[in-house]
């Protein structure tokens, strides 16, 4: 996976963007914007100024690409999650804020859903690697809200505080998806709502 | 769309399956098999033991084809979610009885999400039809959610029945692509959970 640290010459000069940068940008972008599955290789390798051998240095397929922008997207989400979780007096302020910054990446035409639900949807069965990464970050998302859930005394162990969690992840891949489905923004503030609630069964 | 109905000479003897419905039971199969975006024409058109001209008799592109899927998959779903409403005494039966069909399917091994999201996550902006048609059928299913959310004096107005539809919807959403992601089957259990708090608020 980390090969390019093993490969200094094909290390970017100070203020330019690595050739395996620009693969992993473009290819999210194309993801993102058409889907894994329509997005060809070769595709990638033209948007994103690459020579079609040294895409292969980097990434010997594409389902390893998938696994890296899985990765880097996935973590990013749980990231942006803690940060909130931190920033946030209350579960109440910490869901408010949640749907807000939704709703941003809503206006700034950002919002494309949940990366790992787009993906799973586009894989079929076919890919046990893709599976087990999408896997591995749904239950490290799923990790950081049940710590939260703990910390806020929502739980009173941590087994009930990982379906609480559990629950409040549903809430927030539903009304993403309501929204895919409707086109709706008011669908969006459904998170708060229904999150809210499974907290405070 | 109902081409066959005026081609006589292409009507099945009886006990024989017609080549429409072959294509159209095949690509079914592939689109949730393997998802929409992988399945090409030439792969339903082998399965399906269909002359290539005569496909493009029925389905002049595989987007039209999609439709169809769509059109007869969320109405399935759609009359399947009434007759459990008009045969459960409350609403707690209804979405009990909710989850007991969504779990006994995946016993079966027929469960693969929900129609609408799996297709609406793989044909990215692309397709105005195909998301046309994934919203009238999002909005048909809410409708016949805001429905009984009224007839169960469990909103005072359509306006309000239609929020608490959204969000049964949404928590059936929620719960599906939780287990998509997790292949945890108690991630299903939480439909009931979520939705019924949505419904009591």
């Amino acid at each position: 996976m980390k090969k390019h640290t093993q490969k200094r010459d094909l290390s970017p000069l100070p203020g330019e963007t690595s050739a395996r940068e620009r693969i992993v940008i473009t290819a999210a972008r194309l993801f993102e914007a058409q889907g894994y599955a329509a997005t060809g290789i070769n595709q990638i390798i033209a948007e994103s100024r690459t020579a079609k051998a040294s895409f292969y240095d980097y990434f010997a397929s594409k389902e390893l690409l998938g696994e890296e922008y899985l990765e880097r997207y996935g973590r990013h989400h749980i990231a942006l999650i803690t940060q909130l979780m931190a920033r946030s007096a209350t579960p109440e302020a910490f869901l408010r804020a949640w749907v807000r910054l939704i709703l941003r990446q809503l206006r700034e035409k950002k919002l494309y859903g949940c990366p790992m639900a787009n993906l799973r949807a586009q894989i079929g069965d076919e890919s046990p690697r893709l599976i087990a990464k999408v896997r591995e970050l749904t239950h490290a998302t799923i990790a950081v809200l049940a710590d939260y859930v703990l910390e806020q005394r929502l739980a009173s162990d941590s087994q009930s505080a990982m379906v609480t969690a559990r629950r409040m992840f549903a809430a927030y891949e539903g009304a993403i998806h309501i929204w895919k489905l409707t086109g709706e923004p008011a669908a969006l503030e459904d998170i708060e709502f229904i999150a809210l609630r499974a907290l405070t069964a």
